[in-house]
């Protein structure tokens, strides 16, 4: 694990900073070449991102979008996957540190860490209006939103009832616009016979965006045909509404009170804050403004990838943090470092954009596949499908398609588990 | 939810405490009959706990054999379900509280709130040994196992590494020989060529028993057939061996000390302490004498079941704590009150056996099915017909087999992630 200085019989060490999408490519385009890798993770596994708003709305479990990294990499012998957090980062000795004071060296280093969410200066709202980046943050919301119908059921006035089968989801970008067509479902097809005090049909979902609509990285037809869709299933959409206060009670906005127990955080992004030890300038979003050829400025030892890094040279603008963007910055972090093993030139990465997709729920979506636009059952098909071909590993690729059928023919969720703490709050305040 | 008295109109109030094997039952019994019943659970599931060791060493997910109480019971109308757990039972005003200081009335009771591990008198060894009752365990156990080889791999010093690949399992009954053989299996096969730093393979399995045999409550022969089975897969089996004193280092036995930082409890239950509420003597473990209708003594409007009960009508000793004894004691419990309404005489319970079963690890299991006795291949075909059969809903059993199939063509686990708190200790004490 501890490397020292390139050599002739040395191979050079390359630390990879994490197993997401950007990591996992670099990693497989570093396998087996004459290359010392060090992969570092704080969890075990490489999560299937696009698919982890269907485990936080109990449609899959948590293993069927979930991987062990090193056994992804079994058979990369020249890569060692290590289960470590890094908090720190030092350029100028080549050095990642851990909380524990552990260390690791490095010739080059590929950081991909990833971003959370941002709540634009109001990080005391996380607490009540939790994101979706991490399985825990799943299980999470799982627990809130199947917990919102036990509150409900249990209610003991209208108001709290009212309350706890309200959910507003901040963000209308691809994982506010799933958030809110899968609540929508749960509530209307999946719970409907189960409760027998509230209809769960009831339930409202409210889509809020500051944006003037939904799905704004979309084309507008594309937007207009979301809109649609969502409205369909009962979705409440309100587009150029900023958030003004949020707390356990609800969420204020332009002057309105929602009363909501259930608020989910779908709203721009924050780089990792190990982004700001490289030493070099970072954009709003806490994102590093990579080279062209996806290196570090001052540090060509260095590259920045996937959610961490902003990359200007190709369109004007930063790409999206959407995972072909990750896997494609992997290959090419991955096959610059070898050019420089070898003394070749570095080449200027290019993005290869096939895309885009974003489903609403039941034979409902929205593609953009460059020659052609279109939403509905087609666009629905082709999204399923391309998330299949996606998933590492043919467990969770037949696991994933036979909940889907399952779910399709049966209208039912099948991990509908609270588990862990459930704390109800069902007497008006004040009230015994 | 609130009920009164017993009247012409308002059919009589029953509360089930506890939605386990007897909850359940007893509310299967009186669905759609003229009596308004609350099931009270503090989860929203019913677990199939016969098979939580396998989520516990990763080879199922929670949902394959957990389902929603209500969603089990959506066809009974009779029947509301609520998540809440009860602090407390008045028998003499008839009420149950929950610590939120909600009350439930009742006409009749049954309790069936089931045990949890006991340690004799030290509960401060569970912190470092945890037992396998509820999903929360099960998870808490899959982090710590799956976490130990991490610690293994990146641990600094052979001691560590060698405590890390020590696995204590304290308990020989069918839950220890399970868990003994599952971690066995997962090292020797799911986990050997992930690593590169350690042999998974070199794993040490130490099964523990204060009696002269394993599978105590089984005929002799199969006490030897599966020990002989668990030898044959590198369990360390030592029998006549008593815990003196256990941390977070390891447990020492009669004078040895075996360094392990991953223990697991599976010896001796404790009923739920609510059992003392009720008024009536209990034997050691807690469990209520109950009379022979089920019912408590001076309490014909309270029954006792499953894990709480110790019903010695039958044989002269308790029946053992197994799902089957639960079960039938439900219904003998719902169709007794049923009687009482009737005011027809209630009926004893009697106990219809029809043998037991383990399993050990893959083709390994031993059998009792009272007409005949047999261990192997055999045994462990009968032992997934009989726990796929009994599963609760078809998409359980379907995906159930289905995990076992992938399993057992690839020798691999499928949900082997680490969610969680994961703080490894990896250097040896008073280094940095």
């Amino acid at each position: 694990m501890e490397s020292t200085s390139t050599s002739k019989t040395v191979p050079p060490t390359v630390v990879i900073l994490g197993g997401g999408f950007g990591g996992l490519s670099a990693a497989k385009t570093l396998a087996n070449k004459p290359v010392s890798v060090t992969l570092l993770d704080r969890t075990n596994h490489h999560l299937f991102q696009p698919l982890l708003y269907q485990v936080a709305t109990a449609g899959l479990n948590p293993a069927d979008i979930a991987q062990p990294i090193r056994h992804i990499l079994r058979d990369a012998g020249n890569i060692t996957v290590v289960l470590a957090e890094v908090s720190s980062i030092d350029p100028s000795s080549k050095r990642l540190l851990t909380p524990q004071g552990r260390s690791f060296t490095y010739d080059y280093l590929i950081v991909a860490a990833g971003a959370r969410h941002s709540y634009f200066g109001h990080e005391q709202w996380e607490g009540n209006a939790p994101g979706l980046k991490t399985l825990e943050d799943a299980l999470e919301l799982r627990r809130r939103i199947l917990g919102a119908f036990e509150t409900a059921e249990m209610a003991e006035s209208e108001e709290i009832r009212r309350s706890a089968q309200t959910f507003v989801i901040v963000g209308a970008g691809p994982t506010g616009v799933e958030m809110a067509g899968a609540i929508a479902e749960l509530a209307r097809h999946a719970l409907a016979a189960d409760f027998r005090k509230i209809d769960a049909r009831k339930t409202q979902v409210i889509l809020l965006d500051a944006a003037p609509r939904v799905l704004p990285t979309f084309a507008e037809d594309l937007s207009a045909s979301a809109l649609k869709q969502l409205r369909h299933m009962g979705v409440d959409v309100r587009t150029n509404k900023t958030v003004k206060e949020l707390n356990a009670e609800g969420v204020t906005i332009d002057g309105e009170f929602i009363a909501s127990r259930t608020v989910v955080w779908a709203a721009g992004n924050a780089a990792s804050p190990l982004a700001r030890e490289l030493g070099a300038a970072t954009d709003r979003a806490g994102r590093v403004l990579v080279n062209a050829d996806l290196s570090v400025p001052n540090h060509p030892e260095i590259y920045a990838i996937g959610d961490m890094a902003s990359f200007t040279h190709q369109t004007g603008t930063a790409l999206p943090g959407v995972s072909p963007v990750a896997i494609q910055m992997g290959r090419r972090a991955g096959q610059n470092i070898l050019a420089q093993i070898d003394r070749r030139p570095t080449r200027p990465f290019k993005y290869f954009d096939k895309g885009s997709m974003a489903t609403i729920g039941r034979n409902r979506a929205v593609a953009d596949l460059k020659f052609a636009r279109f939403g509905g059952f087609l666009a629905w098909l082709g999204w399923l499908f391309v998330h299949l071909i996606f998933l590492i590993g043919f467990r969770n690729k037949a696991f994933v398609f036979l909940e889907w059928a399952w779910a399709y023919f049966t209208y039912s969720h099948g991990a509908r588990l609270i588990y862990g703490a459930f704390r109800p709050k069902v007497s008006p305040p004040g009230s015994a």
